[in-house]
């Protein structure tokens, strides 16, 4: 069970490690969004997302002797490269589960990490089955991408640093908006934001078509998204919210927000031209809410987490395409 | 005359104005390197430039009457912003002169900072002399780009920082690559290092046909370049060095580094997908040197300063494009 001095403990392991991403703002977001707008640029953590967090903190949290025997985790993204990172400065071995038809330059920077990427087929081989033959074998650990307590916790620091970079800006209440798939990073930064800043309310932000989170959250209890393939927003698409951070999420946050794909583009292509940084439509989907539902949100200032950038240089340049004339 | 004193002091101005900008690293640049590669991510400071400091310094720098009746700058780009956003912290006026071509975006951001944008022909008006009847008239302070103290003291609190975070990551000797243009940076990073990490040494990084700091520092006396326009680099084209930051530069910088446009459109696409940074080709020329003239640079470690990230869209998806199929 994630709390807060379980945060707290994976903050102090990740003190010096992960980097302290910096709170951005620009006037001509504010401007946009009638209101301050202060962006949390996680897209800058290690290897580009906020994964590295909860990769470093499940992995310091193991017993020395199954450290030493190597990790394993199943993504076809972030996860993968957060845990593998981690894995690699403490010297144990990671072995990551992908997709066969990954994106290539995933695989390819998985690989660069120093892990092992074993690949199967999404249509006719079993990911559970295939990982849970190869942990018992070389008895490795499995690092869960967002339903684990060290994994909220890892995530969780991210809500201790909005905490305090907001005071030191002057805010101590309103909207913290988190780019949500299975809720790790949203639940996290509620429990840290409810011990550090209890006027920073966090709340969910997740792409139309895939709002498992906002749905849950309206009813009470857990709803499923219909299919999970087909958006460009694949790093935050999750079958459902977990088992762990829903109870969280359904105590702590405010109601979810929903964007469209245009307007992660449009928050991709604004973040470029005002932060000059690098965001990926799944990353950008707090920011959309930002600038683009004043009305759903609370306060003079809104704070929404940047959470990745790990996006192909095209779908990038598509982004940039819809910036208007002169911009 | 700039020192350490004066530039501790524009450090403590700054504070809590300037952004602390993140010292970024990525294992895929180190491996380009064969070094361990610190990025100090200045694309990151208020106005997506270095330029922000040495504006504010110069502001704060002004006798509390003269700073009242306002500033004057002349700048076709990242200059005219870092004023006009300073001038606008302090709720004073600040009028711009800038030319008819600039770039329509950089004149509309410089307006939207709430400056007075005066423009001019550059075939058939004289900018000086619209500058200084201005000033007369209006009784403006002229913030100078880069060969005044306060502006190299306000740009050396870079190096303050660059001490500051390589000595956090155990970095206390090697080269630190700066983008030069008239030397304002250069000659303040390189008085920090001086006092504060005096392993460290400074050197500044020009685009090819543009070299005149790299010259006149081989030659010990300055040197002009033949041409000012038609470089893609435009936001480090100046005419020679300044008269205070030559002699600055002479004493304490190591040799002028010198890398071709493609060169710098290809760190830009490298920083873009490791490190989720918005450069522009200005402001990746020491990046540039870094990963790809790793013979002319020392130590085990390299700092690069990624000044700017005022880039067009479309200049930028050029850089893109460069990237390998599959990246």
């Amino acid at each position: 069970m994630s709390d807060l001095t379980m945060i707290e403990a994976a903050a102090e392991r990740l003190a010096g490690h992960a980097r302290r991403t910096p709170l951005l703002s620009s006037p001509f977001l504010d401007e946009i969004a009638g209101r301050r707008v202060l962006v949390k640029a996680e897209c800058l953590q290690h290897t580009g997302s906020f994964k590295f967090r909860g990769a470093w903190a499940s992995i310091t949290a193991l017993p020395e002797a199954a450290r030493a025997r190597g990790v394993i985790a199943f993504s076809s993204g972030n996860h993968a490269q957060g845990v593998a990172l981690a894995a690699r400065m403490h010297g144990v071995r990671a072995v990551i589960i992908m997709p066969s038809d990954a994106p290539r330059l995933k695989i390819a920077n998985t690989r660069a990490l120093g892990a092992e990427v074993v690949l199967y087929d999404r249509a006719r081989e079993d990911r559970d089955a295939i990982g849970a033959q190869l942990a018992e074998e070389r008895g490795l650990a499995l690092i869960k991408p967002f339903d684990a307590p060290q994994t909220i916790a890892g995530q969780g620091s991210t809500g201790l640093e909005i905490a305090a970079q907001a005071a030191e800006q002057g805010v101590s209440g309103g909207d913290v908006l988190v780019c949500c798939g299975g809720g790790g990073l949203t639940s996290g930064i509620a429990l840290a934001l409810e011990g550090h800043a209890p006027g920073l309310r966090a709340r969910p932000v997740e792409p139309e078509g895939f709002d498992d989170t906002a749905r849950s959250l309206a009813a009470g209890t857990i709803r499923r998204n219909d299919r999970l393939d087909g958006s460009i927003c694949d790093a935050i698409v999750t079958p459902q919210p977990g088992d762990l951070t829903f109870p969280i999420m359904a105590r702590l946050c405010g109601p979810g927000l929903v964007v469209s794909e245009d307007e992660a583009l449009r928050a991709m292509a604004l973040a470029f031209l005002r932060l000059k940084i690098v965001l990926e439509p799944g990353g950008a989907v707090a920011l959309a809410a930002a600038l683009f539902r004043p009305d759903a949100v609370a306060g003079d200032a809104v704070i929404a987490v940047a959470s990745g950038g790990n996006v192909d240089p095209g779908l990038f340049a598509r982004a940039l395409a819809a910036l208007p004339e002169g911009d």
